[in-house]
């Protein structure tokens, strides 16, 4: 006879093989699916949610997480304890909610999805805005169901990162604004890098080669993983086995291409490196998106935009790109920390990147406090970020409708960007205490970071809370002291 | 209050739509899949067979199978008739198998794919043979369990080809040899066309970009399909508007993915022509393995291998590949007819075709009655086929590992590659009495014979068993007179 825990730990893993089978639906509809295939997609993704959301939600499992967590074993047993306690906030959330409500999300979220590219593709809100609205109107639903205390966005940021809240990172935000704008002022007058030292054509297969070369070299499995192509990067962990990241390509420049592979390669390195001995156990899973977003920002930024990344790199960048010959590595490390008031999030430098995070947080409050119908999202976007920004958006394409999350009905989700971006400065600054890792970034022989990563981070998975994770593996508190010393540092020179 | 054959149209609808998130992974697994998920994976079909064969075992679904056969309305609607059919059909037969047999065998088959597909590369037998072992096993305990009242061989058969038997098709193909060993040694008495006219380098691209012109033009759907790559060529009709097909690359024949392209082209000509109104009812499946084949060899041999065909497409092959330029429709129509005594199935020309499936028929009645030990099934192989081909096996790659249905347990499919053969002459002869389909071999342009599929083939999805429905569309039943007097025609030009 097993144990409540023991049948919490059986049906965990059976709810994780079926959730991975839509995770593999959920990617092909983005890299693969025919576009008549839609539809019928959808359909499946809500027969997906709906079991799960059944299985999950049975009376018998609140009784065995309630016996679980009466018996002795969680007290002493700290994985028993971090399992049961995302089960609990797990389960508590998904009982308030009715089946129908998570169906009638989980389809509306596929044609969404499907709306939004070609809306994005076509520069025409007025396709995607019925696709949103009723998105926005589930998603208030959800929240208000789930509860809150504060704000009904909280509700919203609960699911992606507990520890959270709305007031919590509007002062986090601010503050970091604060901060942020005389080192964006400087950054952004600064003498611009000549771009036309880098113009010619980059063939997609050879990009494919270097971004390759470069994600094995820093220590991705392809044995299991792989690089496809899709119109908005992501990284998917579907499997143990099994992460697959995808990236976009432009033929007239390769660092877009190559800087997507390097971030989705820091979240493919986190998912890879997860503790496999707990598969299917809550805390065999990425601790939060704050913390899966340091680690893609950690090899995108704190590596990418090295000056010692380049003396490695640029060489085997010429012999993909023979026009790139002549270049330093001087010249590439200033390329991509050239500060711009780009209008595309992910393409923007890191100095101006959490400018970005704080106009779609601060869209998302809005929306969700009723203050911003979703038809005045494109007005209200562009002057918003002409504020931020001081230069208009020209089109939908470049503004309101670049980003995806909106059309997976994710909100809430924004903030914890720029939640890893503090994490990573916080927990690059604490490795490279450590001198084989301060030698790696020197070197760009990068095991020692990788290394360290693994044991801090990776290996650790969801046993902490990501607030208490980060500052376990710091030695101190996160704050936003360490990312801005390293924007400081970078773009001013100062420290 | 719905009524029983309510009820069961609306189960079969949803393990539909989750059978087909099963397909995905199946598909997945054999054109993504990283090499270290393939464990996984094997324990995520585990789960898709069990879950639907449990839902579909269930005695609520026995008894309303019964309440709607009882019911006056499956005797006035042919719909609901051929419905009841299928779902009696296939009750009967999972009931027959303990859930843990059916989820054993789903795992063992991932493993085995995955093992033949190295073994394949490797040609080293040895590799696969303790999967082809448990495979053989299973598959005979199944046999077992469904019952037979001839041959073993019989209950593996009925799976695939209602209405066909051993001794049927001992009968079947062994007057069908008789009749072909004449034009084989003709044909293969022939002056070989010269190859090096073809010899040349067929970029990858390029063959794609011919490949998808010709399987367009021909009538293939890609906004509800695909063309991917795969070490075995295959069509997978995954939802009503998702089909997709795979083929392998040579780059220095472009002859041999075009050819496996026009063959999955017309397995997905007839899943995207099924009746979507029946979707995810039986009736609105495929009648059977050799009616589907009877579409893909219908493509692949009766146009593909036509002169009309190449009068037609040589000026664009050679528009894709200008070294091809001053070859003439004759060399093409002489190089896609040339009788050889090839060691590979799917590359085997039309008149030796069916010697590769009698060879594998033969071997499996072997494995089934006992005779034939896994162990010994190079040596068999081998040696039957010097005996059928007169010339040697030297590997097993290019023997017995050639095939990927073995490694999927799939034992009594192989007939049904013939019976395809005999159904595609069959319906060609009696489609070329319309004036219109006559005159669209001459000017390839083929709408007119697509259109004569759909009617009499595709738009009637299972509405009968394979024998009637091919007899129904030609106006007779289909004897193997209309394939020899093909093969005569083509190859002796004879009548």
């Amino acid at each position: 006879m097993s144990t409540a825990y023991e049948r919490l730990v059986a049906l965990g893993r059976e709810l994780r093989l079926v959730g991975d089978a839509a995770s593999l639906l959920g990617w092909d509809q983005e890299v693969l699916l025919p576009k008549r295939g839609v539809a019928y997609r959808a359909e499946q993704m809500s027969w997906f949610s709906g079991y799960l959301h059944e299985r999950f939600t049975a009376a018998e499992v609140g009784e065995w997480i309630a016996e679980a967590e009466a018996a002795s074993r969680s007290a002493t047993d700290p994985v028993a304890a971090a399992n049961l306690r995302v089960w609990r906030h797990a389960y508590d959330r998904a009982t308030r909610l009715p089946k129908p409500l998570v169906q009638e999300f989980a389809e509306a979220r596929v044609l969404a999805k499907s709306a939004w590219a070609e809306a994005r593709e076509k520069s025409d809100f007025a396709r995607f805005a019925p696709h949103l609205e009723k998105l926005v109107a589930l998603s208030r639903e959800r929240a208000e169901r789930w509860g809150y205390e504060d704000h009904l966005y909280d509700a919203l940021i609960d699911g992606f990162e507990r520890g959270a809240t709305a007031r919590g990172l509007v002062a986090t935000l601010g503050s970091l604004r604060e901060s942020l704008v005389p080192v964006v002022e400087a950054a952004t007058a600064r003498e611009p890098f000549d771009r036309s030292k880098l113009a010619g054509h980059y063939p997609i297969e050879r990009q494919q080669a270097f971004n390759r070369e470069v994600a094995e070299s820093i220590g991705f499995d392809f044995k299991a993983g792989r690089i496809d192509t899709a119109v908005h990067p992501f990284c998917s962990g579907m499997a143990p086995y099994d992460t697959r990241l995808t990236t976009r390509y432009d033929e007239g420049d390769f660092l877009s291409s190559l800087f997507g592979v390097l971030h989705e390669t820091g979240h493919g390195l986190y998912e890879q490196g997860l503790p496999k001995d707990w598969r299917g156990q809550p805390v065999g899973s990425a601790s939060s998106l704050g913390v899966h977003e340091s680690q893609s920002r950690l090899w995108e930024n704190h590596v990418g935009r090295s000056r010692g990344f380049w003396e490695k790199w640029l060489p085997r960048a010429i012999h993909h790109f023979p026009h790139l010959a002549g270049l330093t590595p001087d010249d590439l490390h200033a390329a991509v920390n050239q500060a711009e008031r780009s209008h595309i999030r992910v393409e923007a430098d890191e100095v101006t990147y959490d400018l970005h995070i704080l106009l779609r947080f601060e869209m998302e409050m809005a929306i969700f406090s009723g203050e911003l119908a979703v038809a005045d999202i494109p007005g209200e976007w562009n002057r918003r970020f002409e504020s931020y920004f001081g230069r208009p958006v020209r089109n939908d394409a470049e503004g309101c409708l670049q980003d995806i999350h909106w059309s997976m009905g994710i909100f809430g989700y924004f903030p914890t960007y720029s939640l890893g971006n503090l994490n990573a400065a916080h927990l690059a600054r604490a490795a490279k205490r450590d001198v084989a890792v301060a030698a790696a970034f020197e070197n760009a022989d990068y095991g020692p970071l990788l290394d360290w990563m693994r044991k801090h981070i990776h290996e650790a998975g969801s046993l902490y809370l990501p607030d208490e994770l980060v500052a376990r593996a710091a030695g101190e508190p996160v704050t936003s002291d360490a990312l801005v010393e390293h924007l400081r540092e970078r773009y001013l020179g100062a420290h």
